[in-house]
């Protein structure tokens, strides 16, 4: 196991009904707050105006900023710190999805900065303070809700970057899973295609291959995922399966999974965050096809995990080690499959004359994260194997 | 899955030679600590020289309260309390296993706190204030260098009690697993048992039967703290068995195996209380006797999850589920005695005749818990699987 910090101070109120706690649990923060919401969902679901209800009822404030589109955009983030600043608020409720959360967390970082808030995406500035965030989740996806991360979009420059710091952790997320009952099937297995693939990044990538338990931790949050979204598969208002599917995906992204594994690189975020940077295609759809591309390029290093996860999730047995590392591969894309999860270029609409756009985007990012074998040549070798 | 809360704040800082940051890491929360050690180790081995050196190189004054017992007595915590108010101090750093931990704990309740710090122990007043509390952890066993809970036992009255509050998380805890090298059989082995017997509280005592991810997580705890005690019994002094213990341990009872299990009433453990009240036996020994009677009595009513347990961890899958789950319990009793662990009273020297008394006892605590099945005839009931 490899030396790590594992801090995590998000308070997390799980179950169905939470909602309602939001306003008292929002007032030591602040009575004025900013509410980010959304383009659609949360006014159609009516959680929109449960949120506004239990905060009026405890007697918060709340200026209202919504339409957050999915792959979220720094222009919005900018408005939204501009009329946070404006209006003198004092902390974010975001009501939503990992988009939503994404956005209030980069105002949150903003609002204390007098440059552009962008710099913090560049790395030419470090989020020091940031004000309280909290979350009423409605997505069961990107731990967003969880961890001290952001992944936001430059229209201007085709970046989809990310930002992090101690001070964005959510104070406090509600994970009310009767808030995922109505998110339609494709989204569902997008959220959980999304969680999947991050605890599989540090699975595969991590630097020591001796850590049993985060190993174990890995395969049982697969599992369980696999088995959530097998119940939602046939009925997506399934309450038990919905609360499954959601406190996996928190678990698969807070820290906890790559906690002894070294530094994990998330190569596979790396590339998928230039799809839909440049298609706009959901994050969910993008990762169904590059993880299995990923996989299958790099399934001489990583052969033994390959192997081990082909045993433990898809009970793959048979064969050499080899045999099974790509009989596991194979399963992982069948079962994206059978989700009805893109896993070519060509379900996305995107064709391989694309391929080298794609690559010297995805390599701003890869220098970013020093992800320094990651050439533009081998990312589009990569994405070859993603073609046919 | 039940609804639950999910909240920890304490930063574990996990690594070979990481000891050395204490001082730099306990200078935010003050520069004068109280350093709470134990009898011996931490002298003999130099750990404690080590602290000493780091505090007083980040320019940390330090006021040394060594003496911890194992099973820590109140009598010691009202002491370091009147020293911590007399010396003006700031914050508590304590080097040592969970009897340290939960002493410094006491301490950091009882400093702001008028009246007697048993109280909060009584249930008589709730722990809202504390002082700061860092860590440097010798001993994989307890959790509480993850968590907010402490037991001390009161001579007096001979009653071993909790208290808890979330101003009781400690702020940093540093898990260097170097500092657990010179551990010796004994305790190694009842440090194991300690964090098996916490995972599996909540894994056999939930109230919700549809908890598949807890349940592997816990599956997942216990076989790779088997994995590195098994290990350890050959070389007591290997960094990466050590490491594995050490995580394991704490990820063992810092919130996660409970969450979404509803309320877990950790039975095992309120038992085995009494018996090292009354007879100042090590903790893991105790559990060795209880939690295989516990299991024996319970059979009937946990035989689907202890069927499942001797499956997943003790690959016993023959038979009906009733073999199965008395096949688990077997096994886990012959995994205990291949540690050398105490499985019988008489192990720890306790007669069939001591059995009211420590009814009697555990009756107070079960009160307390508010276990209400356990009455005194259940409990010696349990506690005569115990003998033969």
């Amino acid at each position: 196991m490899k030396e790590f910090v594992f801090f995590n101070p998000t308070r997390v109120v799980f179950g169905e009904g939470k909602t309602t706690l939001i306003g008292e649990l929002t007032r030591p923060y602040g009575r004025r707050v900013l509410l980010v919401y959304g383009r659609e969902s949360a006014q159609r679901t009516g959680l929109l105006a449960r949120v506004k209800a239990s905060l009026a009822a405890a007697g918060v404030e709340s200026t209202e900023c919504g339409g957050v589109k999915s792959n979220p955009v720094v222009s919005f983030v900018r408005a939204a710190i501009n009329l946070f600043r404006h209006q003198r608020l004092e902390a974010i409720v975001a009501v939503g999805g990992g988009s939503v959360v994404d956005t209030a967390k980069a105002v949150a970082a903003g609002v204390h900065y007098e440059g552009d808030v962008w710099d913090f995406f560049k790395g030419q500035a470090k989020v020091e303070r940031a004000v309280p965030v909290l979350v009423v989740l409605s997505l069961a996806a990107t731990a967003s809700e969880m961890n001290d991360g952001a992944v936001i979009t430059n229209e201007a420059t085709r970046q989809k970057f990310g930002l992090g710091g101690e001070a964005l952790f959510p104070k406090v997320s509600i994970l009310d899973p009767l808030n995922t009952l109505s998110v339609p099937k494709t989204y569902t297995m997008y959220g959980a295609v999304d969680a999947i693939v991050h605890a599989l990044e540090g699975y595969f990538s991590g630097q020591d291959p001796r850590t049993p338990f985060q190993d174990r931790l890995v395969e049982s949050l697969v599992l369980t995922t696999m088995e959530a979204v097998k119940v939602l598969g046939r009925d997506l208002s399934h309450p038990e399966a919905r609360a499954e599917l959601m406190w996996c995906a928190t678990l698969a992204l807070n820290g906890l999974t790559t906690a002894g594994v070294g530094p994990a690189g998330y190569p596979m975020h790396m590339i998928e965050h230039s799809l839909s940077a440049l298609y706009d295609i959901p994050h969910g759809a993008g990762l169904g096809v590059v993880a299995p591309a990923w996989m299958r390029y790099q399934s001489a290093r990583i052969r033994p995990k390959l192997a081990r996860f082909a045993e433990r999730v898809f009970r793959c047995a048979e064969g050499t080690e080899d045999e099974r590392a790509w009989a596991g591969i194979d399963a992982f894309e069948g079962w994206l499959r059978s989700l009805e999860v893109p896993t070519r270029l060509r379900d996305v609409r995107i064709s391989e004359s694309d391929i080298p756009r794609i690559a010297g985007n995805a390599l701003m990012l890869a220098r970013k994260w020093d992800l320094t074998e990651y050439s533009a040549g081998v990312i589009s070798k990569i994405l070859r194997f993603a073609l046919d």
